[in-house]
């Protein structure tokens, strides 16, 4: 196991624990089932940057609160993506979506009370960021997840789906920006931001990270099973969608990825060894089997 | 017109053109048209509330933006409810909702990002509040908007539809604080919030008002037409739910509903006549008719 792959799996665990005891400090109901399928079982890449680029920036004990923060985003927004009247996914982590196995109104209010509770950890005083800290995480998160963010990426990327013309290059990298972007640059971004110090390393290495994953996305959709990738595949294809696979070709995509993984290291040279890990995990994207 | 009257629609304006300037910010989108049109056309309420606090507490150059929140929070609640998976309604403050207008997915994307732009209004400095305020607010609002506020409400408003035994008045209590008080009283305490005094007297009188609230929408539900009220009516009867007419009978209702405007006109005795704006504000919530 490298350091990433054991740095991944702890910082799933703790944020894993932490969903936990927020699912039992609530009453029982199907909401708070939903919310809890909804946030398990991911790989919490998004949450291990968040924990990875506090350990970089010196605060590595604030960084619990705003990882479960991007993770609850991040569900929500697969929750509310799953829906039939979105990708109408049936399954997703390998399990089935929260619409199939309760309801599409539980699905529609699980995901809006995830987006609530991810403000609300970051905000909570008992979490230890400071006032300032939490605003600035608070609005970079707002800003990321919304209409100029990752909605408007979605709602980008329906529309793509009726154009009479397929996308152009530029304009699926511009919509990936919001629509996985985003939420990416905020996650590596947040060590910095919480310490007060300059987040642009980090955000460069977030922007070719970001972009890295997309295509691997686009990859795993044509070469991957649904049973390996946990949800459906070959589904871009099947809508005569434009991807990055598309317009470069499987082997260009693949290239294309790794040049951008080698774009995300250099970004790190200003941490140094230190950022050995965070140059794994970009790897690791583009790897991966699912 | 009296006190009551012109700065509920002070408020309004400011509010609207706010949003209008928020929107003209934004590239034109099906996703912003969507924002605007769910946006648009309501009382104006909750903003109002977050206003006449703000100036209890001399702190009304603040509440613009916390008020534009508030309105954006309640707008999201209310396209989300629309939703066919939810109350399924066509109408909505005499326009079609959004799923009709535009479509299912703009109405959930819209959703999601309204209430997004809730945060960032609160949180984003140039509004003007201290990262205390701020954080204060933010944190109050995704409480009383998510698990185990609104959505709660939410939820078991569904859950009591095809509940075997009709909820009890207790019960129906209980929900409604979660479904339409958290908000309410959010609005109502946070110029107290802001300028960090004391919010009980103000949340007294929002937890009178917002019971006041929702029996008086149980009696319109009852009385009422959709061209006066600008929704569906008669859901509930139709619906076989238990509802405050359902169990205290309409008359018995509207004497309850009396009985709580006296509650929250007393809560503000600390404020004396300079609270009289509120007070009126609970009589008209009683007395208007839509």
């Amino acid at each position: 196991m490298t350091g990433f792959d054991a740095q991944l799996r702890r910082a799933a665990q703790a944020i894993a624990a932490q969903f936990e005891q927020i699912w039992q400090s609530q009453p029982r109901s199907d909401l708070i089932d939903a919310m809890a399928h909804a946030t398990a079982g991911g790989k919490g890449l998004r949450g291990f940057l968040v924990h990875e680029s506090a350990r970089l920036h010196g605060v590595a004990d604030l960084a619990l609160a705003p990882a479960c923060a991007i993770e609850a985003l991040h569900a929500y927004s697969l929750v509310h993506d799953d829906l039939p009247a979105m990708d109408d996914d049936d399954l997703r982590r390998g399990q089935p979506t929260v619409h199939r196995k309760w309801d599409e109104a539980t699905a529609i209010l699980a995901g809006d009370a995830l987006q609530s509770l991810a403000f609300e950890l970051i905000c909570d005083p008992k979490n230890g960021l400071t006032p300032t800290a939490a605003g600035r995480l608070a609005l970079g998160l707002a800003r990321a997840a919304g209409m100029a963010g990752m909605v408007r990426g979605q709602a980008e990327d329906i529309a793509a789906e009726t154009a009479p013309v397929p996308l152009s290059l530029a304009q699926i990298t511009a919509l990936q920006r919001g629509k996985t972007g985003a939420l990416i640059e905020w996650s590596a971004t947040a060590g910095a931001v919480i310490a007060g110090d300059d987040p642009a390393p980090l955000a460069g290495y977030a922007r070719a990270l970001g972009l890295a994953f997309q295509i691997a996305d686009d990859i795993l959709d044509v070469t991957s099973t649904p049973e390996t990738l946990g949800k459906a595949t070959g589904k871009d294809a099947g809508a005569g969608k434009a991807t990055f696979v598309s317009h470069l070709g499987l082997e260009g995509a693949r290239a294309r990825a790794q040049d951008l993984i080698e774009t995300a290291c250099e970004s790190l040279a200003p941490y140094g060894r230190q950022a050995d890990i965070l140059c794994d995990a970009a790897r690791f994207v583009v790897a991966r089997q699912h």
